[in-house]
């Protein structure tokens, strides 16, 4: 068993808040974070796949392939992007950095057992003091 | 004379755009930073200044007013904000990196000459990718 | 279950000796960093706690409560400080990393407990080159 | 049990391709990796081994040991080196980033075990991109 | 006046010898890095441009458009080639960072002058622990 | 003209105080940078120097020997070692970062000219928000 991980980074804005309470309540709970306004981060995202050395070609997986999948599943819906407003598999969630880290598990988990691999972890960096991972359990 | 340099950070939201500009032009000129939702960025912002080493305490400014400085005069405003919408020296300003760094070095420069030292640089990082420098002429 | 890891830094001397040793054999099996004068490190600690998101807020921990935990615990104690002499913690012990890593697990263990998230593991990086792992176990 | 991490870096040449394929199915397989005329990479070698600290020491292992041993059995072998040509343990193997890593586990497996220690990971990081770890299993 | 700078990466291959010298004087003078089997880093390039602010678009030049002349006139040249065999402004010269700098000067300048900037500096990163700037004079 | 920059590292202990000053006053003026028991850091240290490309090497130096000259001309007299007590070139000067620059700059000085180069900078890495930069004027 081999583990591979490829890094895709993405910018995008976001707000941390509730609607259903009040702006202060919002304030007390998230922080600076819930500004109405929004702010955002350079994301960085490290996706570990693992499974057998294919003897053929000496890789586990084809970085091409897999990079490709991680931009077209994930990048693309969130580079450049409002996560709170215009990222599908975000919709009706908080938009914090675990969920962010589940969504794109959930996104990437039928894709990566196309190329004969298993996802193992999902590594969402939200800046150089604080990441999240995600083993799928 | 000597230089000394200290980095602050910020998270926040922006977008590249005119609003006499269409929809399209924004996007073919400004691309998808022109986003109407929003994307952000971590900033680093590196300030130098210069001056001479003060031969009492062998500083040539006291980091901690240095770094106090900076985060009043820009940090605070740009921290976990909109720069098109809240920051005061943005407005009317399309919020590019490069006017970021001159709309930085003017509240700054004031305020480090009252430390007996000089603004050098101030050197904005938007992504690991780019960045922009400005020496106030 | 969720990990998520909030990084800290202090500054700190420390050396490396016994004092039932000779200051020869402190030098064999210690090397440089038995220096009877002390040398330091800029150190980073990781601290990775693990559970489940609360999905009123989409989070594990808050944050900030989580790095004011490990500010006022350890950090505080460590930043500018002799690891030798005046860390309640590491008194009677090497000043190893390994020690250091496994003194600021049973520090932060009962606090994280009363985030509702359990320790996973503690990080302590001396230099580019090397750092430890602790797991509990 | 603590796990403790030593980083060595070399710079070496490398191909991706096999000699039973054609220059064109090579190129479709392994891309530009696979240039006739070699391309390199400034790598980097993450070994972590783990144990009990020796309570006489303080230490896992003593990293300069630990540091000598990763560097007489791999890294002098690799450094500057021409991956595919010139490495004993890679001869007649694909010079792939997992084969790399499943390499220098067993070269470095039976010395690891001399420290009292065990070999728990070796990572090699090929770009800042893509990296590859290895547990043994 | 203002600078940006923008950042490519390009990993290939290269030796330092002179065929004029023998392997002993090539070893001699170049060290490990006369290998006559090659071996290869991961580059970074930094260029630096600079001119006025246009007032229109709030930028110096569009950064795309400078990535595009960066990776168009140098980097798909070098990424993934042998810096000797394969780089048309590197023939007949010694594969040194100080001549790829030169050499990418050369190649940049007239391009970066129809983007109404100017070239201010060529700075290639071979390793972490050097690198080497040309200003064009 | 060509600039060539080298990296060397050394962790030392250090304080900063003035022994004229009551431990009060010491507190007022440095902070906790003033402990008494000493802290320390992992200093990064930049090197360049400028000059001609040698046509006969395309090197301005033989990066070896640069390295060799800071190697034993100050990261020996600083690395794991204690900067106010036992660095010859610090005696009697108050242990900044600016001092230390100024220091270093004068040693390394002579040295560099017998390389047919000129020393253009030294730059001093304390932490990762700050660093001081001496052009020896």
């Amino acid at each position: 068993m081999i583990y591979i991980t490829r890094r895709e980074r993405f910018n995008a804005a976001h707000r941390l808040f509730r609607s259903d309470y009040s702006e202060e309540k919002n304030l007390e709970v998230f922080g600076k974070c819930s500004n109405p306004n929004w702010h955002g981060h350079n994301y960085e995202l490290f996706v570990t796949v693992k499974g057998e050395i294919n003897p053929e070609t000496g890789f586990l997986v084809n970085l091409k392939k897999l990079s490709k999948i991680i931009r077209d599943t994930v990048i693309q819906k969130l580079d450049h992007k409002n996560i709170n407003l215009e990222v599908d598999f975000m919709k009706g969630k908080l938009a914090s950095t675990e969920n962010l880290a589940v969504g794109m598990w959930e996104e990437l988990k039928p894709l990566i057992s196309e190329l004969n691999a298993q996802l193992h972890c999902v590594k969402v960096v939200e800046s150089e003091n604080n990441y999240v991972e995600y083993f799928g359990k």
